[in-house]
């Protein structure tokens, strides 16, 4: 049984999803950050770096996107579930696309709302929010052109990649993209949403 | 045989330590920033990104550290060489100590020198260079109290791991920041200087 620690909205959901699809037990436990719950001494044991994901497993605690979403997919093939190319070098094409994600995707995301971490002037702030859009563009159109296999990232086969892709899609709205500007992107983004495991997992966010 | 592409001083030099220590045979391209060639046309046709590490494998090209190391232990791994643990679990605790380093610390870094990704005016990026030093004390606190277990990161055992914490304790320095702050961080790092592949890499670097 995992218990994956997740915040509404956050890049949680990509594991989230990934449970969902798994078919593996679960259960969720949400972090307030309305509450600062992140910072809280109770999660910070489980999670030092005061952020989520954090996914419980009976082996220990297992944090960041790239390494849980692998590892989810892992666990599941044991059960015949594939969430990940069997094959050594599409599975590190598939961490490669994770990782951009992580790595550059997120972060470009993240100089909206958590400008803060990276500079203390509120005119820095304004100054990186209004890059935002620019930087993300960029990251979707080397998505869109060069990433994006199709149907899926990885191809013909849905992997985690996927739920992870659906979730930075989610968040251009907010960050004043629209997704139609990328017509492959936006077709995955669709396509994605009506899975049955992703609509569990939007239900059961919604719920918490 | 694997054809790295790399920077000299870059975070390439984390993979490149890894194709040391795994005795496949490489072959090495200097990318050279001074001249901008990550962003020329023959260099984006390997890496659309126009960053380094880029690894030319049989299969295709990777891109990611977090990725290229994972898939060096695993090739490594099937003539008999250890670089990454074998349990699924322990694997996925490396992984996840990589991303970080991707998504957080070399973000944290970056924002010295590549502050222009993320804000046009010359005082957000010297807010943001002043900041530096401080996310990296953060971020060095967490792996010397939370995640470097000792000797290595993983520890009894060496694994791509610690190619690449090698690789972001050598930048404190530059980021305003003595590594002898963090005691076990130093001893790590004094630790892997001294492994024959990691002299190895760092004099190929330099000959390039």
């Amino acid at each position: 049984m995992f218990t994956l620690h997740i915040s509404p909205g956050a890049c949680s959901r990509a594991s989230h999803i990934a449970l969902a699809e798994s078919g593996l037990p679960y259960t969720l436990k949400r972090v307030k950050f309305a509450e600062a719950e992140q910072r809280s001494e109770s999660f910070l044991k489980i999670n030092p770096k005061g952020r989520v994901p954090a996914l419980e497993t009976g082996h220990g605690v297992l944090t960041e996107t790239v390494a849980i979403l692998a590892y989810i997919a892992q666990v599941a093939s044991v059960d015949g579930v594939t969430l990940a190319p069997a094959d050594p070098f599409e599975f590190a094409r598939m961490q490669a696309f994770n990782a951009y994600i992580a790595s550059t995707v997120h972060v470009a995301h993240a100089h909206g709302r958590r400008a803060a971490r990276w500079a203390d002037q509120s005119s820095s702030h304004a100054d990186m929010t209004a890059k935002v859009p620019g930087n993300m563009r960029d990251c979707f159109r080397l998505i869109e052109n060069d990433f994006l296999v199709g149907p899926y990232v990885m191809g013909e086969q849905y992997t985690v990649a996927d739920a992870y892709l659906f979730v930075m899609g989610g968040w251009l709205e907010s960050d004043g993209v629209d997704i139609a500007e990328f017509a492959r992107v936006a077709a995955h983004h669709a396509r994605v949403s009506e899975r049955p495991a992703v609509m569990r997992a939007l239900e059961e966010e919604a719920a918490l």
